[in-house]
């Protein structure tokens, strides 16, 4: 076992997909829908199959599927994308992430993440010996209608070795959307200290009005020092495909492609066909898709809270959390557990979001995930007004 | 740009995959066939598409496919695989290999290997912060019949900082076969310095007898120390679709799980579904892989030495070394530029696949691959014929 990994064991994800199945509970955890995506996708899969769209794609992505990217983001965030000097194909964002920073990071260099994270950030920087700085996301509170962070704690965060900020919006797990003033202050804080910022946005379709989604390359201070990674997975309800992509200016897109060409070296050939398909989706479905959400969201909060939950209303993303402190138990991972076993719903401990140091920040919150159907969420919420 | 990366340029691949395009060159330079693969692997992936087999598969890969994966290791080499404890599904082999770099070599530590070589094997050592020390393959001559290597070499390869042997058979790009007696050279060296072999064997279907392909975590004394990476690109002609894996012990098992998880975590469902059929494909399927290739083997070996090359006779793989040596150029890159933009043939350097030390070595050859329809090799050699 090398160092590297020896901290890290089997992510709570795949940990809590296999409690829910041994104890069949209704599993609003890991965050894939069970629904599909659009047929029109699926049969463009099976038309590049059938095509001979079946060796090697070329190491930065299918060139329809560059392009189509460049098209998205100029259709839906005026971000100007060059397919050819700016894009790289991965297998899924969790790839994406890893290429950036074994691209642009170095052993010794810090990273300033938020927390709660996605926990592949905390194992990709272990990877290559750098060092996270952690500044923790505030639940809302008398002053704040929405999640927030403290400036001087993120100013804190800063420091001569710092070389990326990474940047979740929409975050998973508390649904925070990033304001453009928000970003702003992030971006001149990069700009100072001349530091990278890898934005991870899959939930980037999942936004729930009044909120709206920016896209960080375009606020002009971060246009420079920004590598977009996004996904198909949230936006076509296919995350078993795992296609992602990274968008980021010349030198920034040319650091995080040598990386990639000995990772994975290329994605599946015929999914890239159909995502460039599914990219070019007229803006209706792209609508119905945040109708869909924002009916499931609403669906969920309002039987959470029937349970007696106290849950936080997400600005975006798939996932809600809930505020657990008064249940009496040990931690969120103890609840979870109990969760599980005794109640028949599974969710997700969000402590393992964190680092050591505030990791009971996240101690008193569980997850749910609401990409699910109705009736799969309405049978949650009767087990947990039943049992919890 | 991170120093890991600022070493390593575009792959070789990439370059004259993009130079055999502009111009127009008939392509035996990337190992990718120009047909595909069978019809009812095809379809059992549309079938799993249309089946809603869409969403995140277990991070360590799909039930069945791992059974099939433990099915196929019984059926061909005896090997006896756990499915649940010894198999981890990867996008493709190159993943696998830095998955398995990632979970067992620290920053210091020594990896022996072969050159040529791979060319991710030695950027993936870089990302750890390891160092490879490099043992030349020497060519066939008076007292050889095939490449082999000089053991005092090796020997002196091996020392107190050495973690990994990586060992790939059949070898790419000499085609060279291990035998059982010097695996178990190797094998023996190994225990003595209590070193794990990484066992890149991803063209175990494409041998030729009276070589035989023998999986090195068969040899008794390599059984506990290796970690097997295969894919489903070459034995079934979908190199684009990306699907490869990782067998070993479950120690070996646990540290490079560990490791995947925060690399692309998990690997399209549809293609795992449909590499389970594959797997299963009687043992007719394979003795006709055999046959074409056998038959492609000859085809391209004659046509080559019809032109005048020195042409090597691969034990296994699908390319084919020749002796440039006669030519008059510089060196391989040289000639490989020459043959894409003046004869209209794309090969590979492979000079790109020794490190600086014995680099001279790899530049008296070029390769050709000839994972191609039968057309496309006629035309490859009468162009060489014509213009060489
Ligand atoms: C590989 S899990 C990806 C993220 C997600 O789906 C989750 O947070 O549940
Ligand atoms: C990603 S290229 C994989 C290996 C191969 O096909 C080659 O050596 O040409």
């Amino acid at each position: 076992l090398a160092q590297r990994v020896s901290r890290f064991g089997t992510t709570v994800f795949s940990e809590f997909s296999a409690l829910a199945l041994k104890h069949q509970a209704v599993n609003l955890g890991q965050g894939f829908p069970d629904f599909d995506g659009p047929d029109a996708v699926k049969e463009a899969a099976w038309k590049a199959i059938q095509g001979g769209v079946n060796q090697y794609a070329p190491g930065m992505g299918a060139k329809d599927l560059r392009n189509a990217i460049a098209e998205h983001a100029q259709r839906f965030y005026n971000h100007a994308v060059d397919p050819d000097t700016m894009v790289t194909v991965t297998s899924g964002a969790t790839e994406a992430i890893l290429d950036v920073i074994l691209g642009l990071v170095d052993p010794g260099d810090e990273v300033v993440a938020f927390e709660p994270f996605y926990d592949s950030y905390d194992a990709n920087i272990a990877f290559v010996g750098a060092t996270p700085r952690f500044v923790p996301l505030r639940p809302p509170d008398a002053e704040h209608t929405t999640w927030w962070f403290d400036r001087d704690e993120v100013r804190a965060a800063f420091g001569p070795k710092t070389r990326l900020l990474i940047l979740n919006s929409p975050h998973n797990p508390t649904g925070k959307v990033f304001t453009r003033e928000e970003l702003e202050f992030l971006g001149n804080l990069c700009a100072e200290h001349d530091v990278k910022v890898l934005a991870d946005e899959v939930y980037e379709h999942i936004v729930f009005a009044p909120a709206k989604h920016i896209r960080a390359a375009t606020v002009p201070v971060l246009a420079d020092r920004t590598v977009t990674v996004s996904s198909a997975g949230k936006s076509f309800s296919l995350t078993g495909w795992k296609v992602g992509w990274i968008i980021a200016p010349p030198p920034l897109r040319d650091a995080v492609q040598r990386a990639h060409q000995f990772v994975t070296f290329a994605t599946a050939s015929p999914f890239q066909a159909a995502m460039a398909v599914a990219l070019r989706l007229p803006d209706s479905y792209f609508q119905e898709l945040t109708a869909l959400y924002t009916s499931k969201r609403e669906r969920l909060l309002t039987g959470l809270r029937e349970a007696g939950l106290q849950a936080f209303s997400p600005e975006g993303s798939y996932f809600i959390l809930a505020d657990i402190a008064g249940y009496g138990f040990a931690d969120d991972v103890a609840f979870c557990r109990h969760l599980v076993t005794e109640v028949g719903v599974a969710g997700i401990p969000p402590s393992v979001f964190y680092g050591p140091e505030h990791r009971h920040l996240g101690q008193r919150f569980a997850r749910f995930a609401f990409c699910k159907t109705e009736g799969v969420l309405d049978e949650a919420v009767r087990r947990l007004r039943e049992k919890l």
